[in-house]
């Protein structure tokens, strides 16, 4: 399904993982965050603003910090909003 | 009915919509905001500012935190002013 | 009467309107502001500063936030001092 | 007397002037002001900083609020320093 | 091992050297930090942003505040992402 | 005595009078600073910052607000180290 | 010795001088500060940032506020590592 979203400025929407999850990378997330997860599949990304660029792709594995982002419900599912800068690395 | 209003700087007007409501992506505000929609129209949006252009256009559906914004009563509706920088996605 | 009265870099003076006015728009204050007007009449405007210029003009009717400002009693009159970032909108 | 005292940067020196005192304009301060005088006559003027020039001049009167610059005595008489971006208005 | 992680921004996600190794330069971390290493190897660097340039490169030995960085666990293994401005030095 | 001292960036050393001094200006510090000297003399200048010029030259008289500074003492007299934007005028 | 470690960004590592001891200048550090010297030797200077270019110099002695820098213990010596700017002054 394809969301028709459009995040604002340097916004990124983020699809969280389930916590037991593994990357590519084999990267896990951390023991205490276990009832959240803190890896997410891109699904949407911002225009940026005149001094910044986006980095993240549609798609792109992300890691972020354990309470990043707004949580928004789609069609039963959750995402998160969040800032780019709130993102810690691309998996 | 035309609004005959002026948002200045980098602000938007925005009608709230009913929590029931959905937009064309199927996207459904989160259960805990229930008393308070977090999805809008907008009414009237500003001229920006000297080095920040505005994104969002007069009838764009959109997104935005539950606590955003400064509300207005206008003939007995309800009207939420707030930066553009609040507003989290286009739907 | 003319008041002669220049406000300093971006503020402007505004005089309030009292709770029961209506603009041209048909625009009402919220109720919860009922013992504080945030309607007012724009009577003298700074010049701005080096890197922003004035949009509001004296004769604009504009709204503010409840607790916008710093009164100012003139002849038996209140009026209120407010940096223009601190005005929503001109109506 | 003429005052020996150069302010540094943006700052300002003001005589104030008694709660009882009335401009040219009619502008009275604040009851709530009757302690503490909110105008007054500038009596020094800094030269600015490298992105910043001065406004006010020697001889203005000036409004201010209530709780802005520091108080200096000289020669008995009380003065305020404060920087000009305390000023609030030229009357 | 080759890490397939690529930091966001500026950066740079570190593996912890135990408490009890010692650099070339004979550094010790200060007892104090006994419970947690404050040296560690990079593994990871950011593109740095638009105005900064990353100093430290892969392979580094560096130092760094006890309480920086956010922890991540990769195959059993503990690393730390944090921003290079936390980095007190290279060793 | 000349003090072999250079202070960093925009910092002066300054070097108190004792409460009951008075300046060419006759100026006298206020009541409430009795106990502690708000003018002194300039002994010290630092060269300044890329985009900031220094004001105060040695030598010149300096007030300054009460809790400015950082105390130093030297061969039994006590200094005062503080950013020049501290100091609020030259009398 | 000379210590292996590049201080990053705009740090300096700095080698504290015992309480008693007293520079070219006479200069002593505070009577409150007996237990903690503020006084030290630059033994590391960080190659600084892209607007902001290093003053002090390996074995210049500086001064110091009491509470600022981090500790580092080296080979059973303490060492003080500070942004060039928490550095008062060079003596």
């Amino acid at each position: 399904m394809a969301l028709k979203i459009q995040p604002l400025s340097d916004r990124v929407l983020i699809e969280p993982m389930a916590a037991e999850q593994k990357t590519a990378s084999g990267l896990y997330i951390p023991d205490t965050a276990k009832e959240k997860p803190q890896q997410g599949k891109v699904v949407a990304v911002g225009n940026g603003k005149k001094d910044y660029d986006m980095t993240v792709k549609v798609g792109d594995t992300v890691l972020y910090g354990k309470y990043s982002g707004t949580e928004l419900k789609l069609d039963g599912s959750e995402y998160l909003m969040m800032r780019e800068d709130d993102i810690l690395a691309i998996v």
